[in-house]
């Protein structure tokens, strides 16, 4: 199951809508099977491993990260070619919370006369899938938010100067973590100071996250980096009700795809609206990359799953600018608290990975 | 050697002015004495590993991780009690840089027919001995400066409120390097803010380092904790010339030290000339608790050689409380930058420790 699990992660960020499942057949302890979700989201992992296995399939064990489908969808369901391929034994992680499966599968590989173990490395499949699982129950992806700055917490000096505070390991970092969310997210502020390219670079990789921009009027650059770039990763522009209609008609012509998203009580765009328009879409996970404001707002509203720092040896001091914005905490205990999952040396800098306490509750 | 190293790390923040020596007699493979210098600074290391060995050290190898004293102090040279001890090679890390020894204790054991390896750990020991090399080299003590604050580097939300944003894991390893250094100090503002007690607490020691603040006018809370505590950890402080005789009066009647330090061109008191009147009192290495703005005043100087940062799992939000204040600096290039140690979990929160590139070179 482990290497089921592994073989999964080799899909996320390419499969959504669908889960990154992964699959392995075994026949008298030799893999006869290997598969993931293919890009696009199919063939699924199960697909794949029982092509690959052909007739030593039959009497296998299969070993799937998630619940074989049980729908028609743009494929035939995998339980049911589990069944035909008449492998001996299902074992799965965890079942697919999808309405339309959601034990469906596991019923029908039982009737058929095939024995099903449920809940081997649930708690890894929860992690693993855990941007999958947040759509299902949650109706949103899940949302990791970055910040990299100097030792004292600041993101550039009081100029703006920021490029650069992190090395080149750090921002390699970023640019697989790029690669392993369905999306890249920033604020409009960022997007208008920076206007970044968000794409995944010097990786050796052709698939490009879509990239999200929030921009409650769209008064973003026209004709930067960011716009050129819509013909080679998508973009997607979230904005408010009131943004101008020419503007959105220019994003459409170069072919960004714009979402209206209803503003909150502050007339700011809602960061739960954003989420559950991309979740709405299709999309499992989002990885944010500022600015310091949106950072603020999304950690206000509660929405970050995980929170990702790449510290530098350096100091900027008091005129710096902060890395997230106001959050209107007046006593310590309103803060919010993530446990940490890691930390580590990367190039000159260092690694922190925290993740929100309550990591997996259905809601 | 390493042993050696080691055990002299156990004098650590208890012997200043003297060295925290270690030193390993070993006779055919068997290790017959061992010592490091005594709080206080003496008895010396290699006087204790003598009277550890008795007459087994005759012809044993004694390594030492500081050449051994050649000049008449409080107690009789070093290299005349192993010459005299008739042990049979002496081996050291590193000469001592005192000009009363600097080769001095080499040349006279040398000189008894006894030869001398220099250099053997030499890296780890000028680690091992970096405050005490400084102090020797450049007139000034060791300086570790700690910041413990929030994720995004605030050490208190907007109203001042900061116990506890670090956990008891964290905190606990404040006294252990409170205890590894000679000196604990802080600014003013801390002081006046804290009323902090800078003891070492809850690690089973007797021992307490010099506590030391730093504040021009000596306007300070005199019936607090730090003033209460006078009588069981020393009190140091160090203020300008303009400080009011009648509080220099009182806090003298306490039981602390005070010491005048020139101002700098700004009129508050100059970070260079506080360690350096440290350094002529015989303190080793200090550890710097804050607060932010005269950390920031020691960064600008440029005489911080160590930077230990404790991080939390929590968000403040940019209405919190600097851990920095402000340092002047306009463009990337003047920002002091710090190599990465190490960084670790430690309880809920991270350490993670920098150090200055040029550690060592004597200037």
């Amino acid at each position: 199951m482990a290497l089921a699990l592994a073989l999964g992660q080799r899909g996320q960020g390419r499969c959504w809508p669908n889960p990154a499942v992964g699959c392995v057949l075994v026949q008298s302890e030799r893999i006869v099977g290997r598969g993931w979700t293919q890009p696009g989201g199919r063939p699924h992992a199960e697909t794949v491993a029982l092509a690959q296995a052909g007739q030593a399939a039959e009497g296998a064990t299969a070993f799937v990260s998630l619940e074989p489908c049980a729908h028609h969808g743009k494929t035939p369901p995998c339980c049911d070619a589990l069944v035909a391929a008449r492998v001996g034994r299902v074992v799965i992680a965890l079942r697919d919370p999808d309405p339309r499966v959601d034990g469906g599968g596991v019923a029908r590989i039982r009737a058929a006369g095939i024995p099903v173990t449920e809940g081997v490395c649930a708690a890894e499949a929860e992690i693993a899938h855990f941007g999958f699982l947040s759509r299902q129950r949650r109706g949103r992806p899940a949302l990791t938010l970055k910040l990299a700055g100097s030792f004292d917490g600041r993101i550039a000096t009081a100029s703006g100067e920021s490029r650069w505070i992190t090395g080149p390991a750090a921002r390699r970092h970023v640019h697989a973590l790029r690669a392993r969310h369905d999306a890249v997210m920033v604020g409009g502020g960022t997007a208008r100071a920076d206007d970044p390219s968000l794409t995944v670079r010097d990786l050796g990789m052709a698939h490009q996250p879509v990239r999200v921009i929030v921009s409650r009027r769209l008064d973003l650059p026209e004709d930067g980096v960011m716009a050129r770039g819509a013909g080679t990763a998508p973009l997607w522009l979230l904005h408010g009700p009131d943004a101008p209609a020419d503007r959105i008609a220019r994003w459409q012509n170069r072919g960004a795809r714009c979402m209206v998203v209803q503003p909150g009580a502050d007339r700011q765009i809602d960061p739960a609206a954003c989420l559950a328009a991309l979740g709405a879409a299709g999309i499992n996970s989002v990885f944010c990359e500022g600015g310091g404001a949106f950072g603020a707002s999304l950690l206000a509203a509660g929405v970050v799953d995980d929170l990702i720092g790449y510290t530098a040896g350096l100091i900027l001091g008091a005129e710096g600018w902060p890395g997230l914005g106001a959050m209107g905490i007046s006593a310590l205990n309103q803060a919010p608290r993530f446990a940490l999952v890691e930390t580590r040396a990367l190039g000159d800098d260092i690694l922190h990975h925290w993740r929100r306490r309550a990591l997996s509750a259905p809601t």
